[in-house]
């Protein structure tokens, strides 16, 4: 089988590596363009990027030439994960000119007509891609997302719940990892012996992205959960991987074996599909007292599972977990490769 | 004025060192003794003890010889930061001796005859003293308790709250700095690029204290304040100053702009009788979008002083805020002097 | 090809866990028999060990009962990372009972009759197991070791340029990972925002290892390397990776160049003979100005290799670099595992 | 006594809010005006500049407007922590236009006719600033410069040194901290487990600065000292406290006892005039084995004091020890405060 020949604007900062670090070996996509909108334009990749992934760069994309992230680029579709601003305009211009984008940048994420997408949990979203191509007049291009990097670490927890018994309250407090705000990012200044209780624009990102996530499509519309939802956000002094403080309040009596059991046997399309990037088991549930822990479970399911802990009643919401997930790989650029196979299985990816 | 003459229980530790320094120029307490249930016993402080704050070791208590924490102890009153597991039994053993036990130990604090006290908050709880002596039958002596150093962030915080407006319903998360686990405490290996989202008994202790604190002194019994309350707690790379995520439901309908006042504002008994410790503004509010930060914020008021900040309207409860003290000074050691201070004041403790 | 049976000294400890996870699907060793000196005697290894190390413990170890350190053990050899006190003995019987032991620990490094081997480095050094034999009666069993942690990076930079060039004088400072103390270790208070200039007995283990492990086995002895040596050990706050800040003087002219190429271009026997966990190249010389760094480059080749960088002309000694390697792979259980390799390939071991 | 009214030129940086922070009860000096290359010219101080030291901005600069870093500025002399790039060219204009500049940017540094200077180490080099005004042609202004962050630490020790017995050679290795880089400075995600062996232009600083500050003033020039020196650095996860691990070789045979001697029972010119800012004790000698430590140590003499720990014999050069100081307080704020109360006590300046 030809892989598809995948481009990656965005390529130089810190997602972007991860992209191309996971695209390494992949069985269905090669990388075979790059595209940047800072300086390092017209570069070969080695002298455009510093690499700051452990592990070296990988050899294959050392040549390639850094092109500026406008079409036409030689691929068959992009993954983007371009800066917010740049990304607004640079992604439709993309779909106008006939590639699928599946991005990971946020200026799409809440367009009625884009498919905020995260295949355990509303694989049937993908059909906005039909709607969006008839509103736009896209030919063969079209947009899709994958969410905030705390947002699918909460989804993902909620999904099977929701689905089961029904969530109608969310309290989620984060702490997130240095790695979420790219490079340079976060001031080591701010970040050692240090929190800090702010991230630009988290809190309602992650409010608005969970209500579409949790949405129906019916229709060609997707309807918002009804759900009451909070988060409060911070950034705490770890390299990689978003904890969430969460309580939950359901719509029908439920109890903590019921939730463990929920979480646990979790199974969905992504499964059943045996995508290439899909966990064995979306959501890991661990019994210690003192887990999930980033630096122990980021790394769980190649980073593409979720861990929950810490199950127990609540004295205000019906019950409390924490939750934990890889922020740069099921949070951004694992997040994104998923949505790409599951568009490969669904046909919206053709060569 | 001949100053009392204290003798600190639990002397070693990293509570007991906070002690000494921050009695270092006290215009009311001089140390006199020093007594630890380690193998320090017999030794001079100086070589019993390794210093671990910032700072030289006080001149003054270098050459006092460490005791076993049994009473006698020559000295007016104790403060107490001994171990729970040995707390108990010896600071009944001085309250039965005649000594007051102003005690930072969690071992007494729950106790329907004992004072948990934050001057600020709950000064009239004091009153429990005649009635545990009455009880116990204990002479002169007697133990008034300070809660645990994150229950007193949240209860600073919410103490003017519940005053002016009611509050039904607290959800607080918190983030805990390394020293509230003392020394040798959090390994590093669990703390660096890390969060550990467990802290033994620290939620049950935050949320039953949290109502007692609040609660109302009537009739010789505390009545526990009618509130919901949740508490989920974690452990950050911090070295002092712990941090709470909270939401508030209130009794009644309230504005961003009056909590604000009422926070601010906020001054009480201690600040009213000038004692030393008392800081000039119990509760800071800053309104700054990133603040309030551990390194940044925990020295405010000498120590003593929340801060609060980020004030806004939450999607489940009615608000949402961020409260941080300094957990090693407002959370233990400066809030069993301010305690003291307050029972001076009171007549409690006479020479 | 039937798999060697191995036992596990120490099994519950933080190298111990390294043996485990890196024995996991090793083609040679299997994981027989786990023995450990403190209270987990008798349960299940599930049951007695928390796993500190991301990822899950190996399913095949969970059911194995942990046994005291003492023959007899059932297995072909032994793996040991037992606390120094009480290695000595216990090593020394395991020898006597007919088992080769393979140590991690101190205690007989400097024996004279005992090899401190790193394969890459000195592996004609094997030939003092007969040696020993004759020596201590042993019959089958014999005394294997590998060197601390910050030696084995400081010596693997050190071996091409003192074959190529001769090595008179060495500076090295390290900058130590919180995992080389083991765990719980190092105190969180004392790492987080804080270097401590001291590491028991350390400065005096590299000094003495390093002229050892340089040296030359002739006449059924090994001769120490002649060469001046200075050691000044630091912990910082890093979770793996100890770091040398290195001055080297010469005993020839030599240029940047030549000892780059010495580095860079060096291979040896364990590469010859193509050992399991042998790394393609022992010594990788990067030419950033800025590395090595811990987090980048400390598992390079499987963490096997050491990284050096930033080779500069020196202005008290000849020449300065940088040298970097994983403590607890290259300088603990993979030291040990590639040890073994070299010994099945000697013909040492044997079922 | 009137206050000399001091401009700050660069006064929205970490070192210019230190400048502010250390001048705020100053006995002699007065904060009048304040320059920035930023964009924060012509905005009141309060709203022009983000405060990120623990504690309040003092409140009597908040509304002094920010203005250009070109004279003519409302002051009797300057301070400047300006950019290299900026402060070159700038700090001439103002000396050029009648200002006596303290400045601790590294421009001017290596000038021959520029004092650089430590007031316990080489106060007679301020002779230096006669010979300054007349080749420049300079009026009632002159540049002095006090050294790079860790020259400093480094020459504190060395400096008693070389005046008892002669040193020859000098090997330093540093462990700088974070606020040396400013601020955004470091990334986070350099920083966090992690070490850089890399602060551009350092090494070389270090090395020429010492040599200047050891110098001999005569004849209107300055000696470079003849020693060698070699300096290797490395930038840790520390937020203050610059450390460096030193070995000195002397002239002449000594002592462990007279090296202790000699640094701890060393005072200069600025204890004997009792200059405001003279820590009792430039250089405090602690014997615990693992001191200094920068959490603990950075702070001593209110941050002017130099800690020396763990003098031991070396096996390359003579003697190693371990010397430690706070980078933005003796090693750049407090240090050009206490050049300029030097400059006042001999009267280079005047109202």
């Amino acid at each position: 089988m030809t892989k598809f020949r995948v481009g990656i604007l965005g390529a130089t900062g810190v997602v972007g590596q991860r992209f191309i670090q996971l695209l390494e070996d992949h069985p269905q996509f090669e990388v075979a363009a790059l595209a940047a909108s800072d300086r390092s334009q017209g570069k070969e990749y080695a002298d455009a990027c510093t690499w700051r992934l452990p592990g070296e760069m990988p050899h294959r994309v050392k040549a390639i030439r850094v092109q500026s992230p406008e079409p036409p680029l030689d691929c068959d579709f992009v993954f983007s994960s371009l800066p917010g601003d740049i990304a607004a305009e640079a992604e439709q211009n993309f779909a106008r000119g006939g590639y699928p984008v599946i991005s990971n940048s946020s200026s799409h994420r809440m367009a009625a007509d884009v498919p905020l997408l995260i295949p355990e949990v509303n694989p049937d979203h993908v059909s906005m891609i039909n709607v969006q191509q008839d509103i736009r007049g896209y030919d063969r291009g079209f947009i899709v997302t994958n969410p905030n990097c705390s947002a699918i670490v909460i989804v993902m927890a909620l999904a099977p719940l929701q689905a089961q018994f029904g969530v109608t309250s969310c309290v989620a407090t984060t702490m997130q990892a240095l790695s979420g705000a790219g490079y340079p990012g976060v001031a080591s200044l701010d970040a050692t012996d240090n929190v800090v209780p702010f991230i630009s624009g988290e809190e309602e990102k992650i409010e608005a992205e969970t209500l579409k996530l949790l949405g129906r499509y019916h229709g060609g519309a997707i309807e918002a959960a009804e759900m009451k939802i909070s988060a409060q956000c911070n950034r705490v002094n770890v390299t990689d991987g978003h904890m969430a403080s969460m309580r939950v309040q359901f719509a029908q009596s439920v109890s903590i074996d019921q939730i463990r059991e929920a979480l646990s046997s979790f199974t969905a399309v992504p499964q059943e599909l045996n995508l290439h990037s899909a966990p064995e088991r979306p959501v890991i549930v661990r019994d210690e007292a003192d887990r999930p822990q980033p630096r122990l479970d980021r790394d769980a399911g190649k980073g593409m599972s979720i861990t929950v802990g810490k199950i127990r009643a609540d004295g205000v919401l019906d019950y409390r977990f924490v939750a934990l997930g890889h922020n740069t790989v099921r949070g951004a650029a694992g997040a994104a490769i998923l949505n790409a196979e599951l568009l490969v299985a669904k046909g919206y990816l053709v060569h």
